[in-house]
């Protein structure tokens, strides 16, 4: 599902391209790479986070930008159909059933929430460890959102800081002519990569993050409430329905006329 | 009532004519069009939302951005009439009476409610499935905002890009001074898209989605409000009085001075 | 009171006059009248505001902006005064007693609530119906507030435009060396006018808007509590005591160190 | 202790000065004096000020703006103190004593929670009159800082415009080329003053508004809980336990180890 | 730990000359030195902390300030190791056996709780001081972030005056068009010294601030927990449980199968 994050850059980086090639000039995309630019943008992108924030923080920032282009985001009701064919093997054959399942569960969050009933964890209990969990999760998501806000907000200012560079160098060495040109050109790259680190990959990055975020968080309540009700011994058809108001309506298994 | 969209963007593209006409150039509209600017501008809006959003949201986009254009807006006084009408066949003839006019209901969301009053739904449950349903309708319209209000940020910004391609491509090739002027002419296109983008398109279109959608919450709580009513056997004249509470003073049916 | 207004647009448009004056130039005002530049300043705002909002709250808006000029805001010490003479005479001839002078009562919300308690409409009905005029009222002052924003906010980028267009169309056609400066000057006016729109006149009257908004919400809770008071018969005295609360101190009757 | 808010304005314009003179240049500061743009930019603030605030909370501006020069910011420990010394009066000759020497206290919010107390005002009366004063001055004080933040917000603005004013007329009259520079120089001294305004004025003093607002704040907050524990009748000792409490630990009388 | 402060740093300046190595250029980096506009830049960031912010909060400034570059975080589950080996000893040879190993105890707030605890301060008094302490160091750090982001967000404008002036000066005398060049190049310094300032130092070291004070407002959390919960003579394995509690899963002493 998140193929439009890569989708998305290739889109953006291949408008620019078009640019060129529209313009009918004779100018490659080789005119927009400039070493001295990118090594103030990105240098400065580099300090900016290493400065607003610690070391730990920064490692947890990997594993998590890897999301938006990688993970698969679990479906909902793929997880609902685990979580009641569990409850159905409960129902049926003892809560310590599930323990030689246990290994089959894909998802390393129900299984831990399934090996914690197994042990005979009381509700209450399962029910912090499994909400610190999800509440560490969430803290981690919102540094690594925080990271990504920092830098696209500081980004087109080493942009500018890199354009600033070369102007200043221009200006002071005005002698020939010939070169103000292309100097303010190479000078407006910086200006260019400060803008595109910030527009099209940390704003909508950051957009995006949040979003995944919030639906992992979404996710993972229903995995708690549905191994909660697996632990009570609910009928599976109520651990369904309890489940199913998580679930935007058309996603539902019962449609409406029938919920009554 | 929607009809204030269309005039708004045809007055602010007609006022960008009047100048042409205005400033006695011989220049035609066509002077404003550039392709490169066009690609890079609505290429780098297409790619941000791409990166920003899951492509679920991005399908209901579509369906959620006709609404300013097309959708008329539900008149809260008529629905109230008809859930008085409603009010009134039920208290006559009893609730299953109402079956038989279902098929006449315009509204789906009434429709809806009446069902599962008839089908002898309990009403706390009638109460819960229509509320998500609203509540699932709020998060749709919510995340279509921020997609608009997404473009509308970085819109701006895609256009200094294209600007920025242009002045970068032009000053890497100044010997031709006679086409200066119009390569610079033709980079500022670019800009004129970005600001046009954000401030006569999404700014504004975010602004009456958040009001459309603030609308239609509203009178997605007097149907729910209603149709309560009429599953209790209120008296029309109350499900009336309830209802009318939602209405500003103007549009209600007694006047003040009859209503203590 | 609210001179106020007319002062400050006036000072402000006799600065830019002053200018003129002081610069020592031939320049008249005249200079700065740029009918395409007006057309797209106000096109575009005019074009905004009907992309942004429906028509009803549209028609609101020039009802709400007459009051920054015209209207004159209740002094609450003189409604206080009013409210406590008509206690007075509630408590000597009765609660009927008033019907006959609430033709003279200027204020028309107070009118209408010594109407519903004459009517012996019972003291909560009252309450709602008085709060629910308030509320309607402060959503339509809300409403006209968002437009002025929303326009203040549009309106730099339509005088920017403007400008580019000017400058797309001198750039496009620079044969004649001699006319670039004044084109240029054209082109500058309408970032002027965007300029002008915003910080002349929709951010400051927002801003009073919001305050008059707030000042008339206040005056209203005064004349609702009034009514009740009378309504249930309160010793004037003690109606002067509880509204006095509302008051900043030194506009209340009493002193403090008789307050006791 | 406000002699951080003149010392700062010196340093300001001081680095100023220090740029001509570093800077080796002939030009003196009346260089930076340009009267159009003066009357510019502190006509527009002024009149933004006018269009925005109503003429009473223009008149609260000065006195509270004196505040960040002039005001001597009440210590709160010298305050305890006296509250201390005035408890122990009471509780040696009886509250009717503190009477007599009402007339040696400084502050004049004490003097009228005293008088209160002396002429047996119930205590939840003393504590209304007192919090009503308190939020009477708070809503000064941000209506004062709301003020300064306006024309901090729209000064940079009209800078912007002065600069436009004298581009315009520039532009459309090159045709002494000499010129050019000086009248440039000149049309960016409005720049220049409107960042001013914004950035060495306004910003900074409304900050100091808020911080001076809120520090006079906290010191009523401990004389309306002396008043009361005074007027209880409360123990010397327990006044001042109660009151440090108000205190950052290392203003406190009592050390951390002897406090248990 | 905070190591990234200062390697940030050094990694933002080294991109700067970097981008000197890379263009080939004869420029060193004293090119980018400018008195002047130092001293409009860094004068002017004092001036907007001296106007905004009263002395003793100032005061305050340089000892938190070194935090980023100096402080060395406690670990968490060091400290939590600590409160256990305290627990035990309380345990074993009563509250008052703390005092002998008090002055072993690195960290000065677990001191002064012990201290508290073994004077036998009652735990709500121990509570009540000690988060006091913790409120008024909570209030020190927001204190000192605000000058911070301050100065940040008035950096680039003191940058922006320091190029006005220097345009201003440049523009009045521009006899000899030789030193038009350079003396932009020098101009434009300052626009680089207010965006490093902003961009490179006071937003991100802002950001660090506020993770650092949050930190320390957690570990301090957990101090307070353990020293209530040795008063109290909880079971030192009990003491760790609920000290664990405060921390990311990952660093917890028991792993969660073992938890139930």
């Amino acid at each position: 599902m998140e193929w439009t994050t890569i989708v998305g850059l290739i889109l953006g980086f291949a408008s620019m391209s078009g640019v060129l090639l529209l313009g009918k000039t004779e100018a490659s995309l080789a005119t927009f790479v400039d070493p001295p630019a990118l090594l103030m943008v990105f240098g400065g992108a580099a300090a900016v986070a290493l400065i607003g924030f610690p070391s730990r923080q920064l490692q947890n920032l990997f594993s998590i930008l890897k999301k938006p282009f990688l993970s698969r985001l679990e479906e909902p009701s793929e997880l609902i159909n685990e979580l009641v064919s569990l409850a159905e093997l409960a129902r049926k054959d003892g809560l310590l059933a599930l323990e030689a399942r246990a290994w089959q569960i894909r998802d390393p969050f129900v299984a831990l929430g399934i090996q914690l009933a197994v042990d005979g964890t009381r509700p209450e209990v399962v029910a912090e460890i499994m909400n610190n969990e999800v509440e560490a999760r969430a803290t981690r998501h919102r540094e690594a959102k925080k990271i990504v806000e920092l830098v696209g907000r500081c980004g087109p200012a080493f942009g500018m800081i890199a354009t600033l560079l070369g102007l200043i160098l221009m200006l002071g060495n005005l002698e020939n002519p010939d070169t103000i040109g292309p100097s303010m050109a190479i000078a407006l790259i910086g200006t260019l990569y400060g803008a595109l680190l910030a527009n099209l990959i940390c704003i909508p990055l950051g957009e995006k993050l949040s979003y995944l975020s919030h639906e992992e968080l979404l996710v993972r309540q229903i995995v708690i409430r549905g191994v909660l009700a697996i632990q009570a011994g609910d009928n599976p058809r109520v651990v369904r329905q309890k489940l199913d108001m998580f679930l935007p309506p058309r996603l539902r298994e019962q449609p409406y006329a029938q919920a009554g």
